[in-house]
């Protein structure tokens, strides 16, 4: 058995070493174009930033482990021109020399893994304009850092374009984030970015949304840059980071099917429409677990896994992939933001019915010192409660959540198993009601019709005239700190001596501050007979939709 | 609706507020023998040590409050003394007065709890020795500290006798613990201690195993201890935690069918064997999810579900208790410990079968500052694959993999789901393969037959004529630096030169650090017609095993 492999990084050393680990007389034969193998991307931009000191760090394992180790024929700087699916052989050529080459196989493994996007705008090529994608990108960004920066641009504020500004801002430059659609991070949905966005600020980070960049010029302070809005800014430093597109030229020459975004068609086998053929990593299109619709989700996790699944049904082994929930986390400073499954924009893109809540948790025991905030979304579907996506920002804790709801996605579990969850609790950790049995709970309740609740969203989106009357039942303190406006502030310890205050005739919404007091006013109200909902998630919810 | 709740802390006060929520015109009353209602049982040790510096933050709820806001009739200092289930009524005695009276229910909840075992110990009742279950105990405990203590002995080394541990240390009191098994945290396999044992020598803690307090006596010191083996001890302050029993007399009084080991036994909607009369919380005997087997597991999650499910079907809503798992946690200075599901010893007690793995992961991607080393257990079922139980114990994210277990534990995973985890990954939270991942790679690998493993202490426990050859296939440094006794050095790099020095006809047992190398040496060594097996989990899981 002869492997070649193309792409040594993520997807396809997974593949090889798991080969490897599946036979020790299967020639194995990786190429990769760059001078590196397996190296950690996700840490490139921490070494950019200092907080990764040593460059070696990132490099997992060399090209000479791989071979001692695994016995693996590595040829790095060897780029694949072209395959030749009927002699199943690739063309290669070795960079340094110019040398070609052809190279037989049985079983051909693509793990090319996808580009940054360069969008067509003047002067993109002129020094002092960088993206990030390798070792020789991240070289290149720290020398210009170290040679001295004093403003840096940050082109695209997704995942990786938060890292960067995370890190220039470390470094002590002043940094402008310009990103074109109106919120950072957009797989999220809108509101659940707003603390990162204020946090961004916090830190001096000027963020510019719905903004693009139009023109780079060669300026005396580094480069000039136009942007759509007609603003002007200078900057020594220029960090591209709008996305990527799977590396896919190849397969397409060479006639295998390939999506309409870009990434080549797997079957859950990971086999190219040529069975000859694998694709694994940010190259391919994979299905989405909730929507079931194809999509490309250029994730490590998922690209190792694949790797190992090419090589297991390579080998004969038993291998399903059950495609990408899309689980996705990033630091921001001290906050961190992360998400699994559908978002609530992807749900309406598709008209599919969900339903929501929000809550806003401490992360363990508030008796505890240490108690940090979050906010979590919990999407799911209306008649049977599955879970169909989670979001969640915050401090310490956040991570752990998504955790535990990717496999209760992965699990198909609904928002009444979620109320069951034994988590583990000792108030250093959490509390005895979980945020996730709490977002649990209130769902539940929702589907259950004994909390109907309604998104501070849609009911200011009515005109003032059919609007319920907004009912504030938080003390006078917070109201008077912040409240909706028009709202009526009668505080829950006193609402069921006021009940001859409010209208029989207009419903009610009332809030809280996170949803609880609210929920409480609801049932008062309702078993009143009043016709009463809760704005699901109260003032902090608010205000994740309307900031200040 | 006349619903009497006797106990106002955890189940109690859950029911409490349940009822409250779906009834508005609900007569509710708590009967609580104590001053405090609904308050934080698990930050007492903390209060005792100072971490946690305001009385008031352990008040979760007061009685004022819950009338507030609520609306409850909250009566402390109110004992129940029986039950007449024939009139549905029951006498309550106010402490204070000695005043008796009757109360009539329509549904009475017991929510009684469980009081620590005191054991016919001469002189348990002196000055100076304290259990630790509410805020009058904490107060003592405290005031004790606070008037100077050099040294404590702490009974028992179960959960909160290891918090009482770190925070009398704290306070700079030299602590000896004493503990009847030959482990601490008895609900965790023996193994898994190793750590915790080694990280309390580390702090000055002196800890006795397989040893027991005999009898307390004045001394000049404070309190002169005989222990079991005959060893003496002085200490100003005893802190005694060897585990509770369930405050059931009412119920037995009352004739209500109670289990062998004194909880109360409830169906599924938590009604006890009078559909009028539920009970919940440490009172009760529940199901264990995953042996089946009735026990009783004292924690505050169970019991506030266990609450709200009261509630719920007195109101008609559908009520399912789904057994409890016994997931827990504890914070023993700068470790975590956690479990979730059965242990070995359990199932090895129940004759169950199953397979165990061992990994020894870092919390996140090693490249990235900060990564701290956890242990993980994983047992499962070896015909299916189901996960049984999982055991952890390090530093960072300990809580989340068992988090994550705990859920894999209840939707019925197997460890093939969990290979397909799709965990959220960045360098500061996890690994392209995190943990839960590994021990789904190794435990799966196991059963699909790739990956043929014995366990360390059953290859010690033959004698050495029958043992297979051991094969340490990491480098010499790490050969030096500690190995298993007779065992040959080959490291991983150099095997597939050395095979002819390795024995046709004995069998080949290799290992190395954590079990990855050993793997892969364990699969070049099947494929070159060698009969192997690897060490799972490698040097460090013998040295859970064996601690120096």
């Amino acid at each position: 058995m002869r492997i070649v492999i193309i792409g040594g990084v993520a997807g396809g050393a997974s593949a090889a070493a798991r080969a490897r680990r599946l036979s020790e007389s299967a020639e194995i034969v990786i190429l990769e174009r760059g001078p590196d193998v397996s190296f950690a991307n996700c840490g490139l931009p921490y070494y950019v930033g200092g907080e990764i000191a040593e460059r070696e760090k990132l490099l997992v394992a060399t090209p000479q482990f791989l071979r001692r180790r695994l016995n693996l024929d590595v040829r790095t700087g060897s780029q694949v021109d072209a395959i030749d699916r009927a002699a199943k052989r690739v063309q290669v050529r070795e960079l340094a020399t110019g040398r070609t080459y052809e190279e037989a196989y049985d079983k051909l493994i693509l793990a090319t893994g996808a580009a940054p996007l360069r969008p067509p705008i003047p002067g993109l090529d002129l020094p002092g304009i960088y993206t990030l994608r390798n070792m020789q990108d991240a070289d290149r960004l720290k020398a210009s850092v170290d040679a001295g920066v004093r403003e840096a641009l940050v082109v695209g504020a997704g995942f990786i374009g938060l890292e960067m500004v995370e890190n220039l801002v470390r470094r002590g430059i002043r940094t402008t984030v310009v990103e074109l659609q109106d919120q950072v991070l957009p797989p999220l949905d809108k509101e659940m970015t707003t603390p990162l966005a204020e946090h961004l600020a916090q830190h001096g980070v000027e963020l510019l949304l719905g903004e693009s960049a139009e023109a780079f010029e060669p300026a005396p302070e580094g480069l000039a840059v136009r942007l759509k809005s007609g603003r002007r800014l200078t900057a020594q430093l220029v960090s591209l980071g709008i996305g990527v597109r799977p590396e896919s030229q190849l397969a397409t020459a060479a006639g295998l099917d390939v999506g309409p975004r870009g990434g080549i068609r797997v079957n859950a086998s990971m086999q190219t429409s040529d069975p000859n053929i694998y694709a694994v990593g940010d190259v391919i299109e994979v299905q989405d677990v909730v929507t079931n619709l194809p999509t490309q989700v250029p994730l490590a996790g998922p690209a190792n896994r694949q790797g190992r699944l090419a090589a297991d049904h390579i080998f004969g082994n038993p291998a399903q992939y059950r495609g990408t929930q899309g689980t996705a986390i990033v630091k921001v400073f001290d906050r961190t933001a992360a998400m699994s499954g559908a978002s609530e924009k992807t749900l309406r893109r598709l008209g599919q019915t969900f339903r929501k809540v929000y809550i806003h948790p401490a992360h363990h025991a508030g008796y505890y010192p240490g108690a940090e905030a979050m906010s979590l979304k919990l999407l799911f579907a209306p008649e049977t409660g599955r879970i169909l996506g989670a979001q969640a920002v915050g401090g310490a804790g956040v991570d752990k959540r998504i955790d535990v709801l990717a496999v209760a996605i992965q699990a198909g579990m609904t928002v009444f198993d979620i109320e069951e969850m034994e988590l583990a609790y000792s108030p250093q950790y959490g509390s005895a009601k979980d945020p996730v049995n709490m977002a649990g709970f209130v769902a539940a309740g929702l589907l259950r019709g004994e909390h109907p609740q309604a998104d501070v969203e849609t009911i200011l989106a009515l005109p003032e005239d059919e609007r319920p009357l907004l009912l504030d039942v938080r003390t006078p303190a917070e109201h008077a700190a912040g409240a909706i406006p028009g709202s009526l502030n009668i505080p829950i310890d006193e609402l069921r001596a006021n009940l001859s205050r409010l209208p029989q005739n207009r419903p009610i919404a009332s809030y809280c501050q996170v949803g609880m007091r609210g929920y409480l006013a609801t049932r008062i109200l309702l078993q009143s007979g009043f016709s009463a909902v809760n704005l699901g998630g109260g003032y902090k919810t608010y205000r994740l939709h309307f900031p200040r």
